[in-house]
Formats: C-alpha cells, structure tokens, sequence
C-alpha cells in the first residue's frame, strides 16, 4: 500500500480541524472596540491551536515523507492520532472561555498529551515497519524534542490545579520547543 | 476514467464527515467536573462514530486499492455510500442526547445498515467491472465480514425497542469484527 | 498550467458544500416519530441538493477528465461555477424550511439556473481554448440535455409563483434527465 | 522536500475558508422579499470574500506553479498565510452585520492587509531560496500590483474611521487590480 491516500486524507482532517475552530470565534454583537476586545481569550486560544495543529501538519508531512509504504496498523495508528487531534476544537473552545479555570486547562493539556503519546505510537510503528530503513530511525534519532514535550505537557496538566498560567506557559514552551529548531537538532532529530 | 479523483472526493467527504461531528461536542456552560460529565454520552457517540467512518475510510481505501479505472455506475454507487455516511453526523447527534431511547438507537443502526448495503452494492458493482481481474474477486472473498454485519445490525436495529443497550453492543460488536482482523481473514476477504 | 490542481481545489469545494449541508439537519429535540417527522421536510431538501452537487461533481469529473491544462480564465469561470453551488447549502436550508412558499422555491431554482449558465459559460471558455482538440467538443456535442435544463429552470422558477409542486417536480425532471443517461446519449454528449 | 503536499493542504484549507463563510449566511425566518433583503448585507460581504479567498488561492496556485521544491520556511511561512486567511470568516462577518460601523470595517481591511504582508513574505522566502531560478524572479518582478495593494489596505484601513463607504471602494479597489490584468501586467508580474 502506499502513503499519498493516507497523507491526502489526513490533510483533509487537518485542515478541516485548523478551519473549524474559526467558527469559534463569533463576531461580537455590537461594533465597539470593547466587545472587540470580549473575544480576545477565544481569539488568543485559537491562535495557540492554530499553531500547534500547523506543527503536527509540518511533523506529520516530515514523518510520511520518509514513508513510502503502509499497513493496517499504521493506518489505524494514523486514525487514533487524527482522533485526539480532532478533539482540539473542542478543548480549545472550552479553553477560550475559561482560561483561568483549572478543568479546562488540564483538559487542553491532557488532549495535547494524548496526541503527542498517538504521534509516538504512529512514529514506533512506522519505524518498526521500515525496520531495515535507517534512514528513518536515523533521522528521528533519540527523539529527545519529543520526549520533553510530554514531561512538560505532564507538568502543564497537574500544575493547572495549582496556577492556569503556569500551566498555559508550559504548553507555550513546548510548542516554541518545536518551531524554533536549531539546525544540529533539525538534524539528528527531525 | 481513472480512480484517483474519485478517492480524492471521497477522501474529502470522509475527512468532514469525520471532523464535522466534533461540533456537535458543544462546550460545557461551566468549568466543573459535572457539567464535563454531561458530554460524556455526546462525547462516547462521537467516539463511537469515528471509529465506523474510520473503519470505513479503511475498507474504502483497501476496495480502491485494487481498483484502477472506474465507470459511470462506480460514480454514482459511491455517490450513494458517501450519501448514507454523510447522515452519520445526524443520527450521531441525536443518539448523543438519547442513547435511552428506541427510536434514535433504530435509526443509528438503520443509517449503519444503509451504509454497509451501500458498500455491498459498490463492491458488488466494482467487481462486475473487472470481472477478469481475479485478484479483486479473491481479495473480496466470499465477504463473510460483511454478511455477518448485516445481519447485527438488522438485529440491533429492531432490538432498540426492546432494550436500547443491547443494540448499542451490537453495534460495537460489528466495529469490532472489522478492527480486529485475524490474519487468515484478513488474507482471504480484506 | 495543468488542471489537477484545479480539480483538487473544486473537489475539496464541493466535498465541503455536500457535506456541509447536513448540518442544517438539527437533531430533533424529543426521541419520538412525531419529531422526526417534523425533519422530513428539511431531509428531503437534503437530499436533493446531495443529489444535485453530486451530478455536478460527476460532470466536472467528466470535462475535466478531457482538460489537461488550463489557463487563468478556466481559472476564474471555475471559481465562479463554485460560487453558485456554494450558496446551494443556503438555498436548500431556505427551501427546507418553507418548501410551499413560492420566494424560496424560486431562490432554489434561480441558484440551480445560475450554476447551469456558470457551467455553460466553463464549458464554453474550455472547448474555445483546446480548439484544435475535437475530442472535447466531439464529446459534448449539442449539449442538448444543458440546453433542455436551462428552459426546465427557468419554467420552475416562474411557475413557483403559481404553484410550488409544480416547481419541485420540475426540479427533479432536471436531475433525473442527467441521473438517467441512456447511452446513445451519452457516448454523443457526455 | 516536494510542494505538492503543500499545495493539497493549502487547497483544503482554502476551500474550508471560502465554503465555511456561507454557513453564516443563515435562511431568512419568513418566505418574504423583506426578509430576503434584510440578508443582502451578509450576501455581498461573502461574495466580497469569496472574490478575495479565491484571488489567493489563484495567487497560490501560480506560486507555487514555479516552486518545485520546499523548505521548513516556506512551511512555515504559508502557514502564517493560511492563518490569516482563515481569519477571513469571521472578519466577514462582522463585516456582514455592522458594515457602517468603522471597527468591523477596519478590522476586515486589517486582516487583508496582514493577508498581504504574509503573502509577501511567503513570496520573498520562496524565490531567496530558489535564487539560481530566475524564471520565478522574473515572473514576480517588481511585483507593483502587490505593493500597490499593500498601500491601498492601509489606506482603507485608516479611512474606515472617516468614512466607511471610502474604504469599503478601497478594498474593491484591490479586488479589481487583481481580477482584471492586462496581458502586459500579467507576463511581468504574474
């Protein structure tokens, strides 16, 4: 089998999840700069979604790259990571509207932990199925990036009950973690 | 007419159906563990959708896999499993807010039914166009997979108003026939 | 320039304007007949529409299958062939809720008529730039079946304001005259 | 790394933007030309989008006609794009509903104009990277109209607090620049 209908599909998920969530974002009901500023939290935490869903677009393009061929199981493992990340939406609007709250925080924290364990299980299996392709393992290397954004993505989750802002901090950090590579990291580790 | 453009579309139109039931999954008013609680059914039959219009991309994917050039009559049978799938959003909905209920529980699986006769017709229709090509028809099998399906959801569908529950497992139980393949079946029948 | 990017784009459109329109398909409030009744009107404007952008896609499927490079007024007329049948989701919600006042029957076929002349003006624009090409022009002959649509539209749309029933049926004449093909019909004019 | 991935995401997601704008365009509550009227506003601001959305797309489309190849920039780059575009929805339509209040008509010139800018900066990324390739160079040229864009934005943008109807002319302005090139125009700066 080969990968272009599973990458043209997940495009589709993908765009359709980094789309959707503008549908959010209402227009406000009077044209003043107050009732403008109103839907900030809504507007900042789709900004922060946008990004994260444009990272796991740019990973995935860069994983399936390598892929030339696929089987049933990376297929289900792509559907299991396209699942998590079509909840984004949903934990983003909860999140928008009560961004100080402890369970909406914890909740987009725990959403983004699950895509980050689904993208490690997609990438496992992929590599196992191209075990002889050391190109692949080679160029994913230790995965260290990876590996730290789910400590951190942990620290975010618990640390919502304590301080929301720490919280949102730590899922910042992961995400400048992964847009501002370094060119030896870029790299060994993708 | 080659295939290409036809899996293209229809990975469109799986990819929304998909992405688009998560706006069902409205956010809660509060920011409570209870009000979280009271997605739990709308949340669970998206779960439950995703895995069946996941289910069917795959099987979609695998029936295309082996077919290269289509007709008029491909177009229009796939028109119509797209059409039935499409509904899964609504039937989804309104199980979501009434998995107690007979009548929303019936429809669900009415929907599933007209989806899996729909597929039936399309594959039937596939393999009368390549008749000469064995492999499709080998690959195809005597399709006990999908036999048995049928006749779950024919069950299911009018034990709802008996007892709702026991036509949700029967539905789960079809789901999982088609996510746990043994690999003799999966050999012979796709 | 070549037309696969044109036709991914138009596909990605009309995926979203099928599938869209479901969402107009609320779930009914109560688990009972009675108010899944009350839908019927809507699902049924529903499914007219699918059937409608579906016989649309199949018959760009079908003139772009003969294109192979476009240019910038191929370009725009697309654009504005999806524009028309971007606004049927608007037209069908309208008809599915008043499909015996005459305003919205006349908005619905006046939409169908507008992206009748939108596909006329493509189709045009496409034979004139592959001139030289007889097989496109060969192919779609007199066009008498768009012809015949064009004064059909017309006819429902007047008539909607004398009788609405009149207007529906002819709105179904239409997409049976292209559901329909007999084969001498279609080998001369697609 | 290939552009096709690129183009198809892009194409998704563009094809999300300008089809997701007409579910703001809710039916009328009554069948009456009153009513209908009263939507005219929320029309024309989504046919003013869906001019705008598919200049970019066709903008994208001659773009990356002449880019083979990509980089993590331009990734990253035509995200930024897409973001801003994405926020055409609902600068829409707000537009759609206050188009006399100077806010919403500045806003809506603000995401424009920040349209324009990523769109800058995307083009400039892609033709330092493919500097040997001086076809692309060249067919950018000076690139007058985009900068001549830029200025306009700005100018309605300001404007919109004098007079809305000023700067609504701008953006129509641009809009025009675009649609109609004359064929000398056209072969020096795409």
């Amino acid at each position: 089998m080969k990968s272009n209908r599973l990458e043209a599909f997940s495009d589709g998920v993908l765009a359709i999840i980094i789309t959707i969530m503008v549908l959010e974002l209402k227009a406000p009901e009077e044209p003043s700069w107050h009732e403008l500023k109103s839907t900030l939290p809504v507007f900042l935490s789709y900004v922060f979604s946008f990004v994260y869903v444009g990272i796991y677009w740019n990973n995935h393009h860069h994983l399936f790259q390598a892929t030339e061929k696929v089987n049933g199981k990376i297929l289900l493992a792509n559907l299991h990571l396209l699942f998590w990340l079509s909840l984004i939406p949903f934990t983003t609007s909860w999140l928008g509207e009560n961004y100080t709250a402890a369970l909406p925080v914890a909740l987009y924290g725990f959403d983004l932990l699950m895509c980050a364990i689904a993208y490690f299980i997609l990438q496992g299996i992929i590599i196992n199925f191209h075990d002889s392709d050391s190109v692949l393992k080679d160029a994913i290397g230790k995965d260290i990036k990876g590996k730290i954004s789910l400590v951190i993505y942990v620290m975010g989750l618990l640390l919502s009950f304590y301080n929301t802002w720490i919280s949102i901090l730590c899922y910042m950090l992961v995400a400048l973690i992964w847009l501002m590579p370094d060119k030896r990291v870029e790299k060994n580790m993708i």
